[in-house]
């Protein structure tokens, strides 16, 4: 397999510089040089066969050969509306979300959630998230990276979800959701998903309110972390959507 | 919730002495005392209400008071065939199989491992896993404990892997294998799965000649360490084992 560098800007002519991360990696990590043949993805679904004609100053500088294959995307569009997770966990969620498939991430900050919506901002979490994101698609294969959208607070999220329908996952113990084989498939969803102490009451009052489907994955309590992981090959399977 | 402690072994009375490490976690992490209300389980399927009645030389002895509710095992059996990853992620597998519900797990030492049997055995690895998956059912509600098997090579395990079917799951790129959802249902099932590097060209052979089902998940290439979760998320889903 060649190394995979995600180039989104490519001119007319098919010639693109690299960001400074993917030129350390190409120069540094692997100590590939000019000539070198690698493949560039543009995050949007073009993956391309391409050569290294220059490094210099003006970075690394890279010529289109020609297209490349890459891992199809998903038949079931699913965008991932997370409730942010503590530390180091959210990260995985990202990763493993773009992994999986996900044509986009939605951090929210939900009544649980652990850092306010100002601490994220402040933090750059997002850009950080993306990062991440792109880094997934890579070992994944995927053309396409998973847009990660500006958190927001779940309860303003919630009255303006969008357009897909909204699949809620509740904890075993919950006791009102269906079984996911029970909802009518769907060709695109929004799949939201609590942080490590479940929802907080007003949130399933606003749920119900915004007649989001409820839903839960078996009897046994899920780590947070995994739970979207688990959520999301449970629904392609249920779907046909892989 | 009342914190959860394993004890395999009970009397006739109902009474018990936590292992080291449980009663560590009582008295040093928790601070609880004499008189403290606790859950306790063998490992076995039994849950109960216990109290904690002595803290001495002799270690923590609790008395069981009555049952506890528990979260239901799952209706499909899986024992969690998995070829043996490096470092870390193996501890990852072995928490995930047995949050998800895995009956047993049985590590692999297949041509791409690269631990050596020998190395495992020596440093004692399955041991360390059997408590990595009590630790785990503890967070999940479980009463049950999955057994984690002595380490085997691949090649002696698939020529005699016992009584339940097996599905081998094949990265998307080897295109010889069905979508789960067509392969019917089983009540309980040997899931394979392999490590970083896939499967080696004689692998692949035994598993035919042994009549192993080929399964893959969608189109992109999953961590190894996550394809576990993703196989038993998604058979569960497809043959209502959750």
């Amino acid at each position: 397999m060649r190394p995979r560098f995600y180039l989104p800007a490519l001119d007319e002519t098919g010639r693109g510089t690299l960001g400074a991360d993917e030129a350390a990696h190409l120069t540094r990590v692997l100590r590939l040089g000019v000539g070198a043949e690698v493949d560039v993805f543009d995050g949007r679904g073009g993956m391309f066969l391409a050569r290294v004609v220059e490094l210099g100053r003006a970075g690394a500088q890279v010529q289109v050969l020609g297209p490349a294959p890459s891992a199809p995307e998903a038949r079931l569009a699913v965008t991932l509306v997370i409730s942010v997770l503590k530390g180091d966990k959210m990260d995985d969620v990202v990763r493993d979300a773009a992994m999986m498939g996900a044509g986009a991430v939605q951090p929210v900050v939900s009544a649980r959630s652990e850092m306010s919506l100002a601490a994220l901002l402040r933090g750059h979490r997002a850009e950080r998230w993306q990062r991440i994101a792109v880094a997934s698609v890579k070992q994944c294969g995927r053309a396409v990276v998973p847009v990660v959208r500006a958190p927001r607070e779940l309860r303003a999220w919630a009255v303006q979800p969008g357009g897909d329908p909204v699949l809620v996952l509740y904890e075993p113990s919950a006791g009102i959701a269906s079984r996911l084989g029970d909802v009518p498939s769907e060709p695109a969803v929004q799949l939201l998903v609590g942080p490590e102490g479940g929802w907080a009451e007003e949130e399933r009052a606003s749920f119900e309110t915004a007649r989001f489907r409820a839903v839960s994955l078996g009897r046994r309590t899920l780590r947070a972390e995994a739970a979207p992981l688990v959520a999301m090959a449970a629904i392609y399977e249920a779907w046909n959507g892989w």
